[in-house]
């Protein structure tokens, strides 16, 4: 799958725009594009320096098929490490196909999904989980998947990788030497240094592993649960949760997106809402089509929250509504559940005393008048530990990583169960290189075909 | 409307992509985006020549935002005609809002739509010609209308609209002089070559206003009604016309467009078949139903396919065909109609032969097995008077120039008139410079906030 001829493709959002960006990456990018520029000062491509935009239009044979801005960049500079040229034209699709086309019949091949990213990577721009971090920052979607992909596009997490496995690699040559003088009886690698890097390395692939739940959590989002009578007023708290992203997205025209109403981003994590089409028109009354239903959607989420509307409470409805919660608890002792009783603002003081005083940890809340809301939105952003993240520390995301890490944390503890019994260096070595393979499996030093197809499958062509 | 701050938008299609380009122009440009902007090189933006490009990262104090590259446009020679910074970022709409937030912060405006070409206008990279021509190749999508497009931003209408003023207004400025001498009666404008102009600028005006028929069905398509029973094979034979171009389509993924599968590219030219979508599903025979519904999108159409069944003719249905096709011609007498009898592979030659002499001018086709489809599809292209798209003529296909050029030719005639009346020069005097004022109004030379603010409501945000 790797070769090295010129590929082209559209690199921005298909449709029309005021401008699209076609990219063209390979040994004959400038050779070809030159062959179908005209620049306004007659200018030749070929002669230009890198990193440098001309203006002119793109021809073929006589006619003019647009007026396009051409950004050059030579020898090993570009993204892909190859030469590279970005030819900015108008965005109408028809135009965009034109050219597309006309490089087409002038030698280029039409990039597979990822192909630019899989050169970058190829050409030594890129390791593996950098070009993987690229993918997911084209997809991220939140403050913190966006922290993490960045992070990752940036070496963050290969340089943790790359530290432990060069000290690691290190101590492999050295007990692969003692291996050589045998029959003498020496060790060049410390014993004590090297116990002390194998714990280091278990505790730095633990938190690791550790990560990927949060680094699932933040990339996925996390599922909530809403349950509830109907008219308890879902769909005003999903709203009222809503509001503060809808003002901003509102105020850029032209970058508005299409909203997953169900999908609610609250201090730059994204929360799922399970189900909430459901919800807002189902029936699914807890008493009346039984808990089951209910248990369904708790199963699923993550976190849940048992909305009740406080305004029609009575003494047997809240003995009815304990029970109901003892119900979840008992069935999901670990689920976080978050009691939440709306339409407060119908209460008077003394209700909303005996509401506390019955069922303990209540959340009071108006979703009409927005009370309680920002509560919540704290309440919910407490179950996730986004600890490591505030310090920046490194987050697992990619399952990929995550089976690696695993694999490698596997053979570190063989190493450490040899190093505690004493085992001989001939075994140690074995487990060791294996520890390096899976390591080097996340950064691509070790790598294959099969791998790379399915890692650039999952981009976008163009990029 | 006319503002000198610095504006921003997204330039690229919104949605998700490998890339996106957020334009910023303005005096402030390069000072704002140098100012969240951190190149890898510790480059200062500020001392950078104009068209280079940048690569570095995007930062909010310490947070960062994206790695990017950052071309810049340095004094006036920028698309706008001031200075310009493009971002290229990563595709995706989280990372596409956070940097445009960033620079409204930074002291953007958010850009209108089509301000930026309006600025290009006002700061005479372009005429006003020009600058709608921007919008119309944005929108082009045939290789007609994108010819047209491409043909006016180039300056070809303006030019030649440029010319005739050019001329106008120095036998005005004579004329006028003569004015002022009058006493003398003395004749600067020689009379003979005035006439001439006169009559050359009615020759063009007239033509010009004959190329809008052209121009508009270019622009917009040619509206075709398919009429016949229901099960002759209407759909079939629209994905036969579509087959070509579909095939085309598919080969570039990345580019698919939503085919708007009632509209089918023949040539170059968009055909569209009205009311197919009715026409799949409808049951409205012309003898049950009735004659009326026919009729009503005949009236609509500019061409006409009668298409039946020709497997399914007897002697008497030929009989019924021939009434109706009279009914038609006689209705509609220079609505141009093509007979089609589809099926034709299921009749021999004697059937084949009988209706040809039956009917007279009937085209043969079978949609399934292909044939007769390219005849089809050249019989519609005669419908349409190419010769002067094919002579590279100017064509109009805008209602405001069109307006424009017919107030124009009402002055001119005015001044023929005068001429023929030998009326005073002062009376002319006037009707000349009302013919000039509507030739400005094209060109951009006379205009006012409100005919500007109309023309740039209709572009995209982000050109």
């Amino acid at each position: 799958m790797i070769s090295h001829d010129t590929i082209v493709a559209l690199a921005t959002p298909s449709g029309a725009g005021a401008i699209a960006v076609i990219r063209v990456s390979g040994k004959e990018a400038l050779s070809i594009c030159s062959s179908i520029f005209k620049s306004v000062s007659a200018k030749n491509l070929l002669e230009q320096k890198s990193h440098t935009i001309h203006l002119g239009h793109i021809v073929d044979n006589k006619r003019v098929l647009d007026e396009v801005l051409v950004s050059i960049f030579k020898g090993t500079s570009s993204y892909t490490g190859e030469p590279t040229v970005e030819i900015s034209c108008h965005g109408s699709t028809y135009i965009q196909q034109e050219i597309i086309q006309l490089l087409l019949r002038k030698g280029c091949r039409m990039a597979g999904a990822g192909e630019f990213t899989l050169r970058a990577f190829i050409n030594g721009k890129l390791d593996l989980s950098q070009a993987e971090a690229v993918a997911d920052l084209i997809a991220s979607d939140s403050e913190a998947s966006h922290q993490i992909a960045m992070q990752q596009m940036r070496g963050g997490f290969s340089n943790e990788i790359e530290k432990l496995r060069e000290e690691l690699m290190n101590f492999a040559s050295l007990i692969e030497l003692e291996l050589d003088f045998a029959e003498e009886d020496v060790e060049f690698a410390d014993r004590k240094q090297f116990k002390d890097l194998i714990s280091r390395i278990t505790n730095v692939l633990k938190r690791l592993i550790d990560s990927f739940a949060v680094g699932n959590v933040i990339k996925n989002g996390i599922p909530v649960a809403i349950v509830g009578e109907p008219n308890v007023g879902k769909s005003t708290l999903l709203n009222a949760l809503l509001n503060e992203e809808r003002a901003i997205v509102s105020d850029i025209a032209g970058t508005t997106r299409d909203t997953i109403e169900d999908e609610i981003n609250i201090g730059g994590i994204s929360f799922r809402f399970i189900d909430t089409a459901g919800i807002r028109d189902t029936k699914d009354v807890v008493e009346s089509i039984g808990i089951q239903k209910t248990f369904e959607k708790i199963e699923q989420a993550q976190v849940v929250i048992y909305l009740v509307d406080s305004s029609q409470l009575t003494e047997d409805s809240v003995h009815e509504l304990k029970t109901e919660i003892g119900k979840i608890k008992n069935k999901y002792p670990q689920k976080p559940l978050l009691i939440v009783a709306n339409k407060v603002d119908k209460l008077d003081e003394n209700q909303a005393n005996y509401l506390t005083s019955e069922i303990g940890n209540i959340l009071l809340l108006s979703a009409k008048q927005g009370i309680g809301v920002e509560e919540l939105q704290s309440k919910l952003l407490e179950f996730v530990n986004t600890g490591a993240l505030r310090n920046n520390e490194t987050i697992v995301t990619n399952t990929r990583h995550y089976d690696s890490l695993l694999k490698a944390l596997e053979e570190i503890q063989k190493v450490q169960y040899g190093i505690d019994n004493g085992l001989s260096g001939d075994l140690m070595a074995i487990d060791i290189r294996q520890a390096l393979y899976h390591f080097g499996e996340i950064t691509g030093e070790i790598t294959n075909d099969d791998v790379l197809g399915n890692i650039f499958a999952n981009f976008c062509i163009g990029k």
